[in-house]
């Protein structure tokens, strides 16, 4: 079955690569329509999910990711019109050189080919991923968590709907409906016809992905991420950059986990954040030397360093300077983002240059790194590695390059 | 023993992100230096190896690829010498925008951190890897086919001592001197220190390197590459480009495995490239309506059409067609080189767009796909897959990036 989805998925690829802009603008408004026309049919499926969740006793959290509204609708068909309207990425020729024995190379961006995206029981992300996978010309096979099944399903046929009514093959986007584990680890060993996996979710879900992939993978998501205040920090800045890392949205990645404030300025900066963050209730486990100043505070161990809370919790640790500071990030981080509050150049550049991690920040929040944030108009996720896409991922990310060589007659001798 | 190795090329790794430009100079002159000071000594260690080898009885082409030469040594180090006159890809700066709340946004190249790399017995990749490393600023683990161990380890033992002398660190190239097949699967999954692995050498080799790695593979290799004689095409020059793609050097990945000819040209197309490539000694294997063309050939079966020969022997398919064509290739194909000869402007650019591959070429042999022929300088693979790299890769695909981002106290709201 899953054999005969990859067959679908390749051949429907072919297609993708060669529609026009126009097709595909058809294809996405005609999704977003057909979201909106099949709302109660949606809501009718998604409740049968709800309905069974609730049954099996789950989390608040769980139940309202899962659970769509008219209004949750409305906004993924409006997401699907927002991603239509970006430049498309799709056939751009990033330089073209000729070569003295008159070949002519040029280097085109081209569809990646088939894109199985793993992920959890959000039905949102269904439409999402269908959405910029098409506007990249990528063809799809979802997998996502078995809770969502009927949302899942019903979202896919309103899409496939969609795709037939404007001439475009059905298999461009299919829904893998066995959701046991079994048939998920046979779709990461899928190399004929994926050409990539992208897992989206939770810690768990994506080191399952990375450890048990043969596809090549596009790892996101875990952050540890940390602000170092260095001597010569605005301190109220500081405090500022901290308590917006920390608390405006805890759970998600580029939120800090970590405060490193250097010796020569603890005393004076440690308060001043404690204070400005103590209307959100964040609670501090800092060092030895973080208690003197803060006795009040829980003590942190090894593990608080090492640990990404999403949550209203921060570390704190007194470093001797910026050599310390780089590398405790270095060690502990997760190379996500990181930041210094600075007022010294060097001080900057070195912190630039040595952190290792995918968004290095002076002077702002390590809230910041997102697609939207960033410009790119969409998002598929956050790499942390660093092959083929680091940081937020946009369009480009979902695209590959081919070289294209236009010859008169060339053999090579 | 692995998971120190790791350590140390990490801990290197931090030290080579901060190097300079005439640092690395340096080092490689240093390198290309010591390999000729020493090489009565890593003739004899050499001569170990290819000693044991012959015990076994090894194939003649299996001593050659890890018999070492004085010459074989001084060109290890010339080649050590020319990429260093390589322009430097770590550092450039790819763009850099201003975002409407006034963050700076820059996308800056940086090194990978450390590559693992796996090949077999062929003394010359590990200063050839070294080297490619180094000049871009990354710490390497080799492990090297454990026929050359004594070969590789006097190589390893040569390059750490230039390293040291130059005062950087011995660690920036480690060599795994436990050749057991069990410590190469652990170090496929070394995700916490090696950032990427790039398997250099057979099919084997790479397919086991790919099923069985965690961390994430960049895969080189494959060739089943295919010349297309459209119906306008010139047919002089249609078997001179098959006659070179076949026959320049069967045994490497950019050689042509099957020839697919239109039908509306095949009479006189078919008899013209035998022709030309009959001194060579090429067999061809073809289709029915090959065979009633040329009687004398042999038939082609359905595995002919599969196969890498890397040898003088060609299938050969007369199409119907451009589609025809196409899809041939993009079922047999391994996404590697392909060609089309052809007059017609819209063939040619459909063949561009349509067929699935790293390199596309019209009217020209498929053996031009290599690092030096593109002009980049230097090749460290051919990547027949989609993420990261495609097609041959130079200095700037073992780097990354890394968002650097300027801000003057902004947080997110």
């Amino acid at each position: 079955m899953l054999e005969q989805l990859g067959k679908q998925a390749k051949e429907a690829s072919y297609q993708l690569m060669n529609i026009s802009a126009a097709e595909k603008e058809a294809a996405l408004l005609a999704i977003a329509d057909g979201l909106e026309e099949n709302i109660p049919a949606i809501l009718a499926e998604n409740k049968k999910d709800v309905d069974a969740l609730k049954a099996k006793g789950a989390s608040e959290a769980f139940i309202d990711r899962l659970t769509l509204s008219e209004k949750r609708i409305r906004d993924m068909a409006d997401g699907a019109r927002k991603v239509n309207q970006l430049p498309d990425p799709v056939g751009e020729v990033l330089g073209m050189t000729k070569r003295p024995n008159g070949l002519v190379i040029g280097k085109k961006r081209v569809p990646l080919g088939v894109i199985g995206i793993i992920y959890e029981a959000r039905p949102n992300v269904t439409v999402d991923a269908a959405v910029l996978c098409l506007k990249t010309s990528n063809a799809c096979i979802l997998r996502g968590g078995s809770e969502a099944i009927c949302s899942n399903s019903v979202i896919v046929d309103t899409i496939t709907a969609a795709l037939k009514k404007v001439g475009l093959s059905e298999h461009s986007v299919q829904l893998l409906r066995d959701t046991s584990r079994e048939t998920a680890a046979q779709m990461m060993k899928m190399n004929e016809y994926l050409d990539v996996l992208i897992p989206r979710g939770g810690k768990g879900l994506i080191q399952s992905v990375v450890q048990n992939a043969t596809v090549p993978v596009i790892e996101t998501g875990t952050g540890n991420c940390h602000v170092y205040i260095e001597k010569t920090a605005d301190l109220a800045m500081a405090a500022d950059i901290i308590t917006n890392a920390k608390t405006s949205r805890p759970a998600v990645c580029n939120a800090a986990e970590t405060l490193l404030v250097d010796e020569a300025v603890a005393e004076k900066a440690l308060p001043k954040a404690y204070e400005a963050m103590k209307e959100f209730g964040v609670q501090w486990r800092g060092c030895e030397r973080t208690r003197k100043i803060l006795p009040q505070i829980q003590p942190a161990t090894e593990e608080d360093y090492q640990t990404e809370y999403n949550d209203l919790i921060l570390a704190v640790k007194v470093v001797s300077g910026l050599d310390e500071a780089i590398s405790h990030i270095n060690k502990y981080g997760t190379g996500h983002s990181e930041a210094i509050i600075t007022n010294d150049y060097s001080a900057s550049n070195r912190f630039l240059n040595e952190v290792d991690a995918a968004a290095v920040y002076v002077n702002a929040s390590t809230r910041f790194t997102d697609g939207f944030e960033f410009g790119f108009g969409a998002e598929i996720g956050i790499s942390t590695q660093k092959l083929h896409a680091r940081g937020p991922m946009g369009l480009c990310e979902l695209t590959t390059t081919k070289y294209i060589i236009y010859g008169d007659g060339q053999v090579r001798r």
